[in-house]
């Protein structure tokens, strides 16, 4: 579709709202088999309309080209075989999820004689904002519908005609079950003001998942007027405390910077404890060069690693995304935990220790999302911590902190039952 | 303090907001003897300050009158001895309470052969905004205190000798405890831009928790650039059904409205099922006409009850807060739920019934923080429900839905405990 003004921007998304909140209400009470078919189907329509999906992918791409993006845009824009197996694959994984709707908790008795408990209920209608990759819109579409939400979604516009095609096979899935298509939006339009209004209608969209960069990440919070579950950096950090096993250290170390460079749960600054350094910064340093990891150290460090470069005061509040690591030596565990509240991003972290009293401490002190005992960073995953899937990382603290799961797409509410009890 | 121009209220707010986050890092690891004793120290100091507390508050009287406040309001900002006694009996109830922070649960090994739970964790720092009442100062500041927050206090103008007054007393009681005085700061300025201050700090603030009327909670929800523990309407139903012992049905309505009228939970609409509403409206309206209750009805309930007003389309979504109430007859449960959903503040609602599918439909169905079967509305509150205290209650869907108590005033982080695992 093409919007022509503003004011039509504006009704087109109030529009889509007014449906999400009607869709809303009827996905809240659909029962898991429903929610399931829905997302069985979609997963046989997916694979049914691979030329369709195709096509119109193309259409992005010789568009992407032809705009100049990079070849990085350009790839995380393309519908491989590979994804769409991906997507298909992921459909049907979130349908064998168990249903989080519904399920009580903490039902008891209080004194008045009534009883209390705590049911599971989706949030209402979640808009989606992200980037190029329009196997996000199946993602985040199956968890929301498999929690009993009606999402929006707002892709990029590079990728609109990939994103209208899986909309399709979406609301496919979604007629075949019997619920209405409009539980699963795409926004129909690439005009930028749409993101504007998606982030401020409280009254249609009861919270909002941004994924991409930070730039468009700190914007939309900026300008939300309804809740942001939110990912900013993820300045995380790997802690040798002098009582650790240096061959579970070294493991670590390298498995949390070198296993992937461009994931938010890498380490990006390595402290070691100053009784340690002497015996374990000169093993990394030949690991890392292994590796081509370029290292940017403190004093103490480059002293005992002769080709790492000086590390200025930024680079202890830097997310580098790539095989650069900041090293610090530090006197003791405080100091570690000084460091990596002041500089960290609250993401996750890490201690490699053997003694007891240090892991006790550093896992109540460091005021991350995500705190690790002997453990890689890599691990702070949603599959990896056995959510079953993920819509993203929080580095928020309200709500939900760290691997967002089902659960963080849905809230609790107060279910009381009595025998006619009255309010004395 | 005086406060010349609006520079120097920024910087005396982010002044507050810096030493309110360091507070925080070690209120966040404080024991719960520690807390206790702090707050147990203040009950004792309030005790010993009566007469301090009465002469600040005596200012703060002759101010109000000097200004022609209302009795409704000047009642509201007097610290009786009565008041006092509940403050000290606050403390010491939230003292007695457990302690949330630091609990671990669902500690569990996934595949890869590592631990993961989760930890409850303090928010960091929370801003209270409320109005005149000076007690309200002890009781946020206890709740956040024991939670391990450090508090910004923002009262009422005009109840600003008292809260300085209360505000001495807490600090000697942090200071007894051997805990930082910047855990709770009362806002020392009544220039009314400190709360637009207080409400766009992200760096130093973590949380606002607003007190007072709707208006005032609305601005701060615009405003805020942190996100927002909100109360607004309680616009709350009791449905009695076809199937309903018309015995509770006739203790359950009659004690939602009338067992106060100024309170969030109380009733505001009565819906009654077509099949029984001659049989039990005409009962009602003689023990409503007793308390002085006025009526407005639907076309049907006026039939009914001659002394009946006729119902606008405005009194379906009148929070009250008087002896007023609402009643419409409806075809069927579905049309209660329906009503509810539309018309209500997704607040607290209850259905009377005797019928087992229509109670677990209706808990399901009915989107309120609280949804009751065969209790009053009443019930709605964080001592009812076993919270042991309650800073408010939320009609958000995000993070807390319904009574908030030292619970809702955290967060939980992940942690994992591995021996050496690395990511494959």
């Amino acid at each position: 579709m093409t919007v022509a003004d503003t004011a039509d921007v504006r009704a087109y998304m109030q529009s889509l709202g007014q449906q999400a909140r009607a869709a809303a209400t009827v996905v809240a009470r659909a029962e898991a088999s429903v929610k399931n078919l829905a997302l069985l189907a979609t997963a046989e329509i997916l694979d049914a309309s691979r030329s369709e999906l195709e096509a119109a992918n193309q259409k992005d791409l010789d568009n992407a080209r032809a705009n100049g993006l990079t070849e990085a845009m350009i790839d995380r824009l393309a519908l491989t075989p590979d994804r769409i197996d991906t997507m298909i694959e992921g459909l049907r994984q979130v349908a064998a999820l168990p249903d989080p709707v519904g399920s009580i908790t903490n039902m008891k008795y209080v004194p008045s004689g009534i009883q209390i408990g705590q049911m599971r209920v989706p949030l209402g209608v979640i808009g989606i904002i992200y980037e190029s990759r329009p196997n996000v819109t199946v993602e985040a579409a199956s968890l929301c519908l498999k929690s009993g939400n009606a999402t929006i979604l707002r892709g990029g516009s590079e990728a609109i005609h990939s994103n209208r095609a899986i909309a399709r096979c979406l609301q496919d899935g979604l007629r075949q079950a019997g619920l209405p298509l409009e539980a699963v939006q795409v926004v129909g339009t690439t005009d930028r003001a749409a993101v504007g209004e998606l982030i401020t209608m409280p009254e249609y969209v009861d919270v909002i998942v941004p994924r991409g960069g930070k730039g468009l990440i700190e914007r939309i919070s900026k300008e939300a007027r309804v809740p942001v579950i939110k990912h900013l950096d993820g300045i995380c950090h790997v802690f040798i405390d002098d009582h650790a096993d240096l061959v579970k250290a070294r493991n670590i170390a390298v498995n949390a910077k070198t296993h992937r460079y461009g994931t938010c749960n890498t380490m990006e600054t390595l402290l070691v404890h100053q009784a340690v350094a002497a015996e374990i910064l000169p093993v990394l340093a030949k690991d890392y060069a292994e590796k081509e990891v370029e290292l940017r150290g403190c004093e103490q460090t480059c002293a005992l690693i002769p080709e790492a470069k000086p590390a200025t005061e930024e680079d202890w509040s830097t997310e580098y995304l790539a095989p650069v690591l900041a090293i610090r030596v530090v006197a003791d565990m405080d100091e570690a935990i000084t460091h990596i509240n002041h500089y960290g991003s609250h993401h996750t972290d890490a201690i490699v220790t053997e003694n007891y009293t240090r892991s006790r401490r550093f896992l109540r002190e460091v005021d991350s999302s995500s705190v690790m005992v002997n453990a890689s960073t890599r691990f702070a995953d949603g599959f990896e911590y056995g959510l079953g899937a993920e819509i993203g990382i929080s580095t928020d603290k309200i709500h939900a902190r760290g691997p967002v799961g089902l659960e963080g797409l849905t809230s609790q509410k107060y279910v009381v039952l009595g025998d006619g009890q009255i309010r004395r």
